[in-house]
């Protein structure tokens, strides 16, 4: 009997030995290897501390390709590996000066260039100001009262929103379209309220897009942060006649090369079957990116670490894709999906945390019925985590572009309250960051790949 | 039909409309209320920035009595008034010091008096260090280690727990009876590992208790900050003839009056009901007390404000009542509790916010089986808001003492990850609330509070 035993233990191997334990017992063993024994915060304080910013194309997001790509070396991955992707490189430049000129009075307010702007004239740009509130109402208005002023986007993101993301939903057709549709009026400029639900003096920047326009047409474009956009508007109704002074310097260069950063563990069982945990490596330029995506990527890298300090060997393959130029471009997206289909690769999950490191509440799931039945039926054993929120709804950008057949992508879906408060703006630094809630969601993300792994995507 | 509708309205009143909507309408009225309409962050500002600490028998104490009383009476309730009650009064006076004395090496380390405690003498105190564990260690070392020593807590929170409240519970009791114990086996003095789960340079103050020991045996105790304790500790491993030096002045003197705040609307249909909602007026005294529980005070003031835009008018008596003294005496709670019982007043329902001003989880019921399935019936209703988590456990400190036959006390709940960040330490301030996640949690306590009133605490 005992050399039975004994000889069974040889050959079921780790994922055998794991197959005995109940889902309960694991994820209790994920969770206490995350909040006692992780990686992740200090992976973070490097990456936020030394590294710091990481736009695509600067010198400190190829530093951080290569910090993340020695860190995952040294904890045991089947092989680490990059692939190479051409990226926008754009660059701020000087920082931007703004002010409100009402009558003869200057009032400084903070803006910062909108991620792929032109820049001003040297000696910066000075016009009338006219409000709108959504890009439709550049239409009523019409070319008369556009033509050679500033555009104002003064919407604000929808406070009444429970879930701040949707109110950023609603908000950023202003600011990612906002240019290329008030250029079509004449516009010399355009101003657009930071997508923030609090009332600060951070301007939060972000992707703008000119779309198909002319060059010629490309006009620039700039946030300004809640508080000013509200003396603004405040201002120009006193006084219509107000105008507005902005200078950037900002530059868009040719195309460079970059990374994505991918540790691969191959799987025991199904080694053919890919599962991918992940997030973005570049961030926007005005602060560290802690939440957005320094969190996502050392998160996705304490997933492994977890698996190893458990013991755990994966019965499918899994990857830990760090991606480049999410922010502006998702270049490394679309890279990573191109090779999959080059070398006929098959994945069956994604997941990807995108979200900011905070209190994890569950998941949101691109898949079908099934699927989510599936998964969603792990909310039992995810009750004592507090993490209950099973949605179908948007995973991630950089794995949007995975076709797989039958792949389920998930988004981690931290608590959204405090994201927009830092989200690509100066103050979205480390010490935004709570160690637990960073550990909380790396474990949560451990979680549900180890089920996954575990029991697959397939539904009868 | 008109003329009956019109006549039906004229006699319903609010209670009366309101029972023509649906709970999801309501609940989304409320929410909706508190994002866009509260006046619970503006209170918030001015309890925490122009007020500040609040600890029992101060004169900033007394100012935020005045301060709630004259809020609530702008707001319309049907009548405030306070209740005298006599409040302990502790006074740390000047700035603690504290160092490390390794040979002739001094390390200054970072220490708070604990509440409650006697100082040392005028030129502090010196001796060497005894580190224990928990208090069941004294005994296992005995009169003859602990002898003319200062003993040292230091286990440290268990972060492997989820909710940190857990984590607290599991190792207050070092903090609260430390220098009680110590005292017993001859200890000069103690020093506590501060109640966090970070390490920082925070030391975190909170009540200890002398117990019935006389008072010559009373000696000085006090919080060093986590950092401070892993180097106390590290230091003691190298070196175990090591001294601790520190010197406090805190001083107790005679009881003073002071008040509970309390906010009444007269219920439309059983007045004799009474629900009451609150959180404690008092605070620490090393900093504004934001989270505790500023933050439990304006949400409770919040709820009513929130009623008051609905035009809904309570069928049961609601009052908002502020506690004094939960921090060092819960004189307020049993004050409360005491005129209840002399008023022969009936009370069915308690809710208390003293979990700091997170982003709102669910809530935490002392009731019967019964009262519970009824109550955790309502979480589908509470679902688009992310309000998951129902759960048996315990209520509030200062509804504790309620005693009515059959009541219902019930704890918000809101996320617990960052709370003793800043508990009881000089960083519990205004700008660590975040203002959505301040006015999320008025909206939950005002939403139970609405189907509680509605449905009733009977059940069959």
């Amino acid at each position: 009997m005992k050399k039975i035993t004994l000889l069974a233990l040889l050959f079921i191997g780790s994922s055998g030995i794991y197959a005995q334990k109940s889902d309960e017992q694991v994820l209790k063993e994920i969770y206490k290897s995350a909040l006692t024994n992780s990686k992740c915060y200090s992976w973070l304080d490097h990456l936020s501390n030394d590294i710091g910013s990481r736009l695509s194309g600067s010198a400190s997001a190829e530093k951080a390709v290569q910090y993340t790509k020695a860190e995952m070396e040294s904890i045991g991955f089947d092989r680490v590996f990059l692939q190479e992707v051409m990226v926008p490189k754009w660059v701020r430049g000087e920082k931007e000066t703004a002010y409100i000129l009402d009558n003869k009075t200057k009032i400084n307010v903070p803006i910062c260039a909108l991620g792929g702007s032109v820049a001003t004239s040297k000696n910066g740009l000075t016009a009338e100001v006219i409000e709108v509130q959504s890009l439709e109402e550049l239409v009523t208005l019409g070319k008369d009262k556009i033509k050679g002023k500033i555009v104002f986007f003064n919407r604000p993101m929808d406070n009444a929103q429970i879930e701040s993301f949707h109110a950023y939903s609603g908000a950023v057709d202003q600011r990612y379209a906002g240019a290329k549709e008030a250029s079509k009026f004449g516009a010399v400029g355009t101003i657009v309220r930071s997508m923030n639900l609090r009332l600060d003096d951070f301007p939060h920047t972000g992707a703008q897009s000119y779309g198909d326009l002319p060059k010629s047409q490309y006009i620039p474009t700039a946030a300004i942060s809640t508080n000013g956009a509200e003396l603004l508007s405040k201002t120009l109704k006193n006084n219509p006649k107000v105008k507005f002074y902005f200078k950037q310097s900002c530059e868009q260069f040719d195309d460079v090369l970059s990374y994505n950063v991918v540790g691969e563990i191959k799987g025991s069982e199904h080694p053919e079957n890919i599962m991918v945990v992940g997030g973005h490596l570049d961030s926007w330029d005005l602060a560290d990116g802690s939440h957005d995506d320094g969190a996502g990527v050392v998160q996705s890298m304490e997933v492994v670490n977890i698996f190893n300090n458990l013991g755990y060997k994966p019965k499918n393959t899994i990857r830990v894709v760090l991606f480049m130029n999410e922010e502006n471009g998702l270049r490394g997206g679309n890279k990573y999906e191109e090779l999959s289909l080059v070398n006929k690769e098959n994945h069956i999950f994604a997941l990807e945390s995108d979200s900011g490191g905070f209190s994890p509440r569950g998941f949101s799931l691109e898949c079908d019925d099934a699927q989510f039945d599936k998964i969603s039926s792990y909310a039992k054993v995810f009750e004592p985590y507090l993490i209950h929120s099973f949605v179908k709804g948007h995973s991630g950008s950089d794995i949007g572009p995975l076709t797989s057949k039958k792949i389920v992508k998930a988004g981690l879906k931290p608590d959204s309250q405090r994201y927009f408060d830092y989200h690509h703006a100066a103050n979205d630094k480390f010490d935004a960051v709570d160690k637990r809630e960073l550990e909380l969601g790396a474990a949560t993300m451990a979680s549900l790949m180890y089920l996954i792994d575990k029991n697959g995507i397939e539904t009868k």
